[in-house]
């Protein structure tokens, strides 16, 4: 049996920073080739598609993304014990080396359902260089499924749906003055202040969804005004991110956060990703959930389950490695936590 | 008789931006030196310094300043008509000139009075480069007097005193957390809120001190905060320039102002400039005002009578040129405001 601690060690030695995946996409392409020939292999930009073909009824489509965040001094990956330490161990070569395996067990002709493999660039940056969004555009075939599981590190738990996000920028104008003799002029912050305070005091409440609470939040996260200490200032920037739970429209949730600003002078929608549903009653989500006994819990981050959710499809988190710590120098994963992942997703997908 | 405005001119044609004042003092000393040699000419630094010693009651202290605020694309002054435009015309080279062409009817021996005459370096800048600070510094005698007059542009009126400005940064500090989970952290902007709204709510009153109507501000110059689009700041950083009235002293105001900051986890007084009282009841500020009908009103900006006044000598501002233009690509000086400015310092220092 492949030692996925040792695995995931040779997926983070080869780094794979967003915008540089492809030497890691040359990796897993070639290794799907050579040891799961039996599958047909797709290569889109640095997207490495793996399918079944057998013409099941159903069709579970199983992805992780290849790139990571910067490093934080964790470039290097190392095994101490049963633990890997480095970065991209949990978020996601974890998942990665999970489907790597999952792949050979598939090409042997395990089980009885189709199955889907997807390997994809560019999720840790803008949306513009996501791979499944361009997947989605140019070959909705290679996407297509019943249900979606995203490995993204979950700590073994299902994480359930996503929230929905929307960073707004808001612009508060003034009139320049001296600030001896303010009258002559307006005070943009002052402007923006009573806007500021009602987001401060703002206390954005828990939606109840499918059983599970969805803690929402309303923050400001960047504020910016000031010309020269003696001169009122004529224009204050705000940033708000709101995150939302998966109830209501997108459309919905966006003109609830816009109503926010009625005293601003300008407001731009600079980024806005919908909410994914848990879909906990969904048979196939029933199914994974009693394929491993797992517990429950909703997703708060924004996970590319919300995009599966767009196109149609069902869309479920569940991977190795802790959430709180991706992104961290002390990103680091467990191999208990991989083989757990392997053996409910093989005991699921060839079931 | 000299035509002042010409003379103007010819102060405006010696670039003398602050820190750069060398030529333009080198003209004023040589010029004393060669039409007033009469008087007791000390120059120290880019200071320059002219004083009648008659040994009589009372000294008078004239006072300007050498430098300019950088160029608006008005370095080059033109005459038109009766009116020379560019920088340094009302601010304050028309003044400076109105004191050369005083300096010679002194040294002719007219009056009965002793005067100094100064002018002096690095007003447009930071107090350090003050030429006053210096020769208080350093030659308190040169200095000294009962009453000094600063022909800082004030349009032919008299702006007496000068309101009091403290600069404080104003600190709130949180905890980094992902936006998704700001329940993880604590949003330094959202600390900072309600200072702001109080801030921006704050009417600050009108004081009235010798029947004049001191019109104060507190004014957010500058905020700042901000990590990531979706991180919780935990920083934010606010600047506020309160303006006060000439009225108690300049450690009550402070502590008044420190006040409005009591939410805040760290206060730093960045600078702090006294008021000065106007003087109005002053016996040589009542003959001033007496010897051109001289209107009177207060002076809301910061200007070197409060430098005299801490220093125990009556102050007031009075010189040609619109204060309202200084610092501005239309800064200009007319004629008759010129002629009308030597008129009543004659009329007064050689009285």
């Amino acid at each position: 049996m492949t030692d996925l601690l040792a695995l995931t060690e040779q997926l983070c030695a080869i780094p794979s920073v967003s915008g540089a995946e492809r030497a890691l996409a040359d990796v897993v392409e070639a290794r799907l080739r050579e040891r799961a020939a039996g599958l047909d292999i797709t290569r889109v930009g640095e997207n490495v598609v793996a399918r079944t073909r057998r013409g099941a009824e159903a069709r579970l489509v199983l992805g992780g993304h290849l790139d990571t965040v910067p490093a934080a001094g964790n470039a290097t990956p190392r095994i101490e014990g049963d633990t890997l330490r480095g970065l991209g161990s949990a978020d996601m070569k974890g998942g990665l080396a999970v489907l790597l395996v999952l792949a050979e067990a598939l090409a042997r002709g395990d089980g009885r359902r189709d199955v889907t493999l997807i390997f994809y660039e560019g999720e840790e940056v803008a949306d513009e260089h996501n791979g499944l969004r361009r997947l989605f555009g140019e070959r909705p075939d290679l996407v297509a499924g019943d249900l979606a599981v995203l490995l993204e590190p979950t700590g073994g738990w299902i994480e359930a749906g996503c929230q929905g996000t929307i960073h707004v920028r808001v612009g508060f104008t003034g009139a320049r003055a001296h600030s001896a003799r303010p009258w002559m002029g307006v005070n943009a912050v002052h402007r923006a202040a009573p806007t500021l305070a009602r987001l401060a005091a703002h206390e954005a409440p828990s939606v109840t969804v499918d059983g599970l609470d969805y803690r929402e939040s309303l923050q400001v996260v960047r504020v910016k005004a000031g010309v020269a200490n003696n001169v009122v200032p004529d224009r204050c920037e705000i940033v708000v991110n709101r995150r939302y739970a998966p109830a209501g429209t997108h459309d919905d949730a966006v003109a609830a956060t816009l109503v926010l600003f009625a005293d601003a002078d300008d407001v731009e929608v600079v980024s806005a990703s919908p909410a994914a549903a848990p879909n906990l009653t969904h048979p196939l989500v029933t199914e994974l959930i009693a394929a491993g006994s797992l517990d429950v819990r909703p997703k708060l981050g924004w996970t590319d389950v919300a995009r599966f959710t767009q196109h149609g499809i069902a869309a479920v988190n569940f991977g190795p490695g802790d959430p709180e710590l991706a992104h961290t120098a002390d990103e680091r994963v467990e191999r208990a936590d991989l083989d757990h992942c392997l053996r409910v997703l093989s005991k699921f997908a060839t079931a």
